[in-house]
């Protein structure tokens, strides 16, 4: 079973983050919720949901995932890239080619670790000026070798259906998205 | 400030919950979230995500909303239909010509209800059988009059948007829109 860890601090988007949960569940992925901080909940942007995490990144070994998954969210990726664990395990994953997901202002986690520069990505207008470096483009959602990103909350869906593409076969992913009326 | 209930049952689509939720507190709207059971938390299907709940279907007022939101999921949408108090609150907001909005499996509650015959809908191809009497159009998101329906979790987004434009001026709902790169 492909297993992923998707990246949760306080301030994190919500669709961002529960678009790729639920899309990869129904597709027959592993998927761990990691809290970075200290508690295991974890509140969203707009502080409207809390969220039980399954561990926490000080404790947590991640070593053993095919996909890293940072979702956006003010200040959600803000909090994710002040946090060194967080941008160790992104060099981990880059160095390993594992695929690393990033969407809306977490692009920015992997400018924060030093990872992919010269990488197409996309990322939200916001933080434009902090992506020197990267070679964006106004797309939905960019791959580029093992570095998914995408430009905000509107476009998780179709975010959470291109992690999958990565991890599953085109039956499960053509199941999956008939089930979501896709 | 504009009002809107979301009710929410074991077994409900997170993202088709989240994502109208989400847009609507981005574009200043008052989202209460309404426990149907006995429980203020609420698991949704495929089990990963529980929310906790404002309040509760049968001890809450809820007619004072402008839109009374019907997320589907299985078996959310059948805890909907279920109760009573659902049913009743459905045939209120229709009698009352307030917006109602259902997605994926949840147009049934309206046969169940009885209410919006005739109507132009959308639903999720399983419940097909269970919708005799409606108008199916094979569409992301349909509105016809105060009902608006939605096909399915990948539409989410659109369901949640659409729900908006009911409710906001055209600048708040372009400032939403552009705060998640739609």
């Amino acid at each position: 079973m492909k297993k992923v860890y998707i990246l949760l601090a306080d301030g994190f988007e919500v669709i961002e983050a529960l678009a790729p949960i639920d899309i990869l569940k129904r597709a027959g992925v592993e998927v761990v919720r990691v809290a970075v901080g200290d508690s295991l909940d974890i509140t969203s942007s707009h502080g409207h949901t809390t969220l039980h995490c399954d561990t926490n990144i000080a404790k947590a070994d991640l070593s053993d995932g095919d996909v890293l998954i940072l979702p956006g969210g003010n200040p959600g990726y803000i909090n994710l890239r002040t946090n060194e664990d967080v941008l160790n395990i992104v060099r981990y994953y880059f160095g390993q080619n594992r695929f690393i997901a990033a969407i809306c202002g977490a692009p920015t986690v992997l400018a924060y670790a030093g990872v992919a520069k010269g990488a197409n990505i996309t990322y939200h207008s916001s933080v434009l000026h902090e992506m020197e470096g990267y070679n964006r483009l106004k797309e939905s959602v960019v791959k580029d070798g093992n570095i998914l990103t995408s430009a905000g909350a509107g476009h998780s869906i179709a975010f959470g259906i291109e992690i999958a593409r990565c991890l599953v076969d085109g039956d499960t992913l053509s199941r999956t998205q008939q089930g979501m009326e896709l």
